[in-house]
């Protein structure tokens, strides 16, 4: 079931086999790649060839310096948003194209940094709840931007407050002939997902673009008012550093870090979850390095910032690729590309790119997370709410913002408020149980706790009180033995406060006892010379730190 | 050992033998309170008989409404830095007394806000190495601006740097009279603490002001150069409410936050272990209420923010105050000196008052603490040291900020590089234990893992590999057992975890078993219906675990 891995060492070990199917893999996915990559680049808010551009030198740096066979590299819908957010802070008189330049080198720089010094691990700061969250968020925000696209209207926005402003401040008014474009492309590109199968649907995209081109062209739809991509400037392929202007790096930065950080989870988490499947080892370090070879790449050839697209990672696995050569072949395939489409993108009626953006991003929509995290825990699943709808209502930042102090903000409430069991015997084995949920014996005169939390800064200062709120019913008490099982970790401020029940207790001539400490915990203890205050004892085993007599 | 505790509900219970220990306390504590309100106000750069206004009615208003019979209120050293730190901050045209007063309003109202909405909890975000590394820093950054003051030096300022470099400014000018004051007091109060014990130790700092009074007046010092309190306004102990100037309310914020924050926690952590010892009951959300009046109470009657001091705390203690009626005698005392020093004061040189403060404040100073930390967890004492040099060197709000986030920081590493524990049996019994540690057996066949941490957004994306590392050497491996004791929480993304790893093993063929689990974590797992993908087995015990068949 699981195939041999992908080569690791470098391509000496590349085989002929391989060829073949990284071959036909790079042609269907390519095949998707050329209108997306088109498509996305407008949605950044920049002429349509820069889109193309992104996908040429990137791929290639990702291959040298990547580790996934299964990474759909080039224009991400998703970032395509921040980008377009970010584009609009650039300072007056400097282009988007050259924007987005600046841009991409500053995600490229920040992805190098954070390998050179191993922070691979902030990652995890982008919690399940929060990244979902903000890319649905993005989905229903491209979809909104792209109707009044698809049919012709002048209405510009991706927050819908804005959108909807200006499109009632243009009276929703819409252009005809452009609607009829972006419906009809709509209709034919719903069908085919419905009724087209294999290669047959992942042609549709393509085929639908070159069709419009065709018949904007004969029925000369420019004169008739039908807002097309327009004339680009000639191909010009060659390597230039972006422009150096202090205030335009500035403004671009905040954007830069965003979309390093977006982009470089979700590339991670998708690479990740396709290597396990074919059995390719996934090296986040080396995920880091890739990406920022592909966006510096992208930077120094008239690119945009680039990252994984969750959808054609997965046609590109599903399509059968074993290496990282694909990403390679995928390339040349881009720039035959360019070369046929230079002349012919001019043509192209912009509502039906809206119509493949709007397909594009709405086939990727799961809503059932939110249910699935409501369900699981409240509060996780309204940040989850909570940050898409900043996404679509206010901004991209103010909402991945939220979602990370808000995730952080739920870690210390959980640990602040640690679940507390009162231990009795499982009668007539050694295991003790929480007093309400099994029916236990409990041993006169001794106290068995569980406190299910480290102890922490967080919940360090209530230990005291909590122990003595389970003393006040049992005065009787001479001993207290808290199993010491769930607690992974005793920081500082849990040390003092071990310390402070300690004395606390031993002032009522109560003896604290604790049983099952951890290695690594008792290493802490011992180190920070515990003994000096400590007069309990330390027990192996719950049971027998219960038997033991005073 | 315990006495009996005081009384918790109202007064009615007020009983007869109380009154004189009480009485005794409060004049024990006023000794102490007047010296250092008056000192603790210049501290603050404010006019001395400010802090005798804070001293009136603020205590009054706790016995009211806080909780604990022993809590030295006031002003207090530490907050002087902050408060000197936040008046600078006001809008010209304000004089610092009125910033002083709408300080110590928003502090007043901070805490009630805190007390109605249940914000106690945010208590927890001060650790015990950045309190204690905030204090200390603060007790450093004073004696060191009082050096100057001692030697009737021009030279002013909290932050080394400043301090030198207004030293420098003045060609480290001083005034040799009043040094010889300041010498002579400084000596004087040192040789107080070597020699005299019990009341007598304590009445010397007021002592050495009321001489030094005499002798400034006698030998008519003024004219002479030694820089005095001077006169000061004619007492008007009305209650009239602070300026309403937004503007000013804005520029005070930020300090009051800290105010309250710092204030609440210290005053909160000795009103409880003080309690402790004397078996008195605190209610964590009483002391807010308690302190949110007393300074309220400030604001109304010309007086400065105010909290426990630790020193008087414990005085009031040692003394036997049994209830917090001594708050009422001692605010009385402090009424009593108002009217006999308000002339007399003015004579007095601030030499002196610098030296009463070097020492109160150097008294102490503690730093074991450094030495603990650093020996117990290497980066919470860096975080301590950070945090005093940022108070003596930079800022105050810096250097809680730093402290604030550095430990938020220290925990989310903690949770995203768990200890994972590879188990084997320890011969003859149920238990199962470290490898590395214990004597044990394995089990062929059988991989039984114990991962020290909650399944967290932080160490979520790391759990499949963590297993699977585990895995390689052990090809064999037909069942993984996760014993689930030290998982104390699964979130969202540990959820999302949970399932990656159980359908990547499952495409091996390896099958998850979990042991152990504890109750509430089993709830949210039903509660997320994982029964729908989950295909492992559940056991109360590891062993059983373990013996079960495939």
């Amino acid at each position: 079931m699981t195939r041999d891995p992908a080569p690791q060492g470098g391509w000496r070990t590349y085989r002929q086999q391989y060829l073949r199917e990284d071959l036909l893999a790079a042609l269907v996915v390519s095949v998707l790649l050329i209108p997306q990559s088109i498509a996305y680049a407008m949605l950044a808010g920049l002429p349509p060839q820069v889109g193309l551009y992104a996908s040429l030198l990137p791929l290639m740096a990702y291959a040298a310096l990547g580790s996934s066979p299964h990474l759909g590299l080039g224009p991400v819908a998703v970032l395509a948003l921040v980008i377009a957010q970010t584009l609009a802070q650039a300072p007056p008189g400097v282009s988007p194209s050259e924007a987005a330049l600046v841009l991409a080198a500053e995600v490229g720089i920040i992805l190098a940094l954070a390998a050179a010094l191993r922070l691979d691990a902030l990652a995890a700061l982008l919690s399940v709840p929060v990244l979902h969250g903000f890319e649905t968020g993005a989905t229903l925000s491209i979809a909104a931007s792209q109707l009044p696209v698809l049919l012709g209207s002048p209405a510009k926005g991706f927050e819908l407050p804005a959108l909807l402003e200006s499109a009632a401040a243009s009276g929703f008014a819409f252009q005809p002939l452009a609607a009829a474009y972006g419906l009809a492309a709509l209709l034919l590109l719903l069908a085919a997902r419905r009724w087209l199968r294999g290669m047959w649907a992942r042609l549709a995209p393509l085929a639908v673009l070159l069709g419009a081109m065709a018949l904007a062209a004969a029925s000369d739809a420019l004169s008739r008012g039908v807002p097309l991509v327009g004339t680009l400037p000639p191909l010009h392929l060659g390597l230039s550093l972006p422009r150096l202007d202090a205030q335009l790096w500035l403004a671009m930065l905040p954007g830069a870090l965003m979309v390093a950080l977006v982009g470089y989870v979700s590339s991670l988490v998708v690479a990740e979850s396709l290597g396990r499947r074919a059995n390719v080892r996934i090296d986040a370090r080396a995920e880091l390095r890739g990406l920022a070879g592909a966006n510096m790449a992208a930077a120094l050839s008239g690119g945009m910032p680039v990252a994984a697209s969750f959808s054609r990672s997965v046609l590109m696995a599903d399509a059968g690729s074993r290496t990282r050569m694909t990403g390679v072949f995928i390339a040349f395939a881009m720039g035959g590309a360019m070369l046929a489409l230079a002349g012919p993108l001019a043509l192209l009626p912009k509502a039906v790119l809206g119509a493949t953006i709007l397909v594009a991003v709405l086939s990727g929509l799961k809503l059932g997370p939110y249910r699935d995290a409501w369900r699981y825990a409240k509060p996780e699943g309204l940040l989850m709410v909570a940050v898409s709808l900043m996404v679509l209502c206010w901004s991209v930042t103010a909402a991945l913002g939220l979602g990370v102090l808000g995730s952080i903000a739920l870690l210390l409430q959980r640990t602040a408020r640690p679940h507390v069991a009162l231990l009795g015997r499982v009668p007539g084995t050694e295991h003790y149980r929480n007093v309400d949920r099994y029916e236990v014996e409990r041993l006169p005169g001794v106290l068995a706790l569980r406190i299910d939390e480290s102890l922490l800064f967080t919940n360090a200062r209530s230990l005291t009180d909590v122990v003595q709120t389970y003393l006040a019913p049992h005065p009787e008490t001479r001993r207290v033995v808290l199993q010491m099982t769930p607690v992974n970790a005793i920081d500082f401020s849990g040390l003092e406060a071990l310390r402070e029940l300690h004395d606390t207790l031993a002032r009522r001539e109560i003896r604290l006892d604790l049983s099952e400490v951890k290695g690594p915990v008792l290493d802490r203890l011992r180190a920070g010379h515990w003994e000096r205050w400590f007069r309990g004892r330390l027990f192996l085993s719950h049971h027998q730190g219960m038997e033991a007599q005073d």
